[in-house]
């Protein structure tokens, strides 16, 4: 039950961290969040309930997900925004050695350069993260969004 | 202290669990949250203040209640979406004996069939919560609405 | 370690607390957060991140805020509306004594009197808290909104 508690407050905490990282643009610190051999998968509800694979993002491996995050430095035109991310709390669903399965609720405020905010984007982070003992690790992340007609377009990871 | 402590994390545990029910549409794991004797009303936030009773949803045992899932699964013509549940986290206002008695705001977010999501109701649940030894059980919900003119039509729980 | 889980547990229940004061209208409860040395801005984004001054709101010490608080109540002309902080939890960034530095993403829905409730505000929370023994105060609040084109009007606190 201690250990419970204890996963519980280290993945909250890295989960929000790692959030806080995407709104103020730390984009290469929340790259850092992710181990080497890792999975960051953008999928809607739908799709993730009946099995289907057609993903929003899909980045087997990290190497792709710094691949998507360089873009956004150096290649991409996107609208310029900032993103607000607030998080409904975790739920652990399963401990398997260092390796906790969590559930977060989550919503995306989007907000434009004229000051105004729109909701985004609703879904679930289904994260797997290692419990290290040099710090926390996602090993995979499922967002899974609820909306999937995501208005303007997916720039900035969610 | 520590026991207050050790309320704060089970109720908001509690509370986490259950929200994501409905979210996962299991409402008949959702109806497994209320102890038989228990109540679930859902009142405008201006209603409740002035003591009125006028109430959107007013269930004053388990079986109302039960009946209303068993309406949405087997009669009713709802339009179909999914819901989430965005959970603020939960002030524990009083504890007596083993009963909790707690507030937490929530917003939820419905997305409909296209993927378009809105924000649903924003308000505060005013919950009665038995900490029993077997687990925690709702005894009474007060769903307390700043939303009261729900756009289109409350259907799921709140 | 048990320090800073201890800190953040106060530190969170205190923010929830005074949220849910505004949310439930006793402002003057609010001012009771606030050291009577305190600061409370109201700033965009864009101008905390630049080091430019420009706040939508500016109370560098108690009494001008308890002026802020006294006009809403006596003076001002504002819509009439409730609001709901829907906060993400809280990040402790640094202890320096009994002072908690820590930030706090947040939303804030408003509720007309008819009832219908849309995204006011989102942002977060940058504080500085003194964590005394006979309880918790504010000594700094920066509420750096990302949506600074607020619409309609700030007058109840963020």
């Amino acid at each position: 039950m201690s250990e419970s508690i204890d996963a519980k407050r280290r993945v909250e905490d890295f989960i929000l961290r790692s959030a806080l990282m995407i709104d103020n643009g730390q984009l290469e610190d929340w790259l850092g969040c992710f181990e080497d051999k890792s999975r960051y998968i953008v999928i809607p509800r739908e799709n993730k309930e009946r099995g289907l694979p057609g993903a929003l993002m899909h980045c087997d491996n990290k190497a792709r997900l710094t691949d998507r995050i360089t873009c956004l430095r150096v290649a991409n035109k996107i609208n310029p925004h900032s993103d607000r991310h607030i998080l409904s709390g975790s739920l652990i669903t399963e401990i398997a050695g260092d390796v906790v399965s969590v559930q977060s609720s989550f919503l995306v405020v989007q907000t434009n350069l004229s000051g105004a905010s729109i909701l985004f984007c609703a879904g679930c982070y289904e994260d797997k993260i290692r419990l290290a003992k040099d710090g926390e690790k996602l090993v995979e992340r499922y967002v899974v969004v609820d909306s999937f007609s995501i208005p303007t377009m997916l720039a900035t990871p969610l």
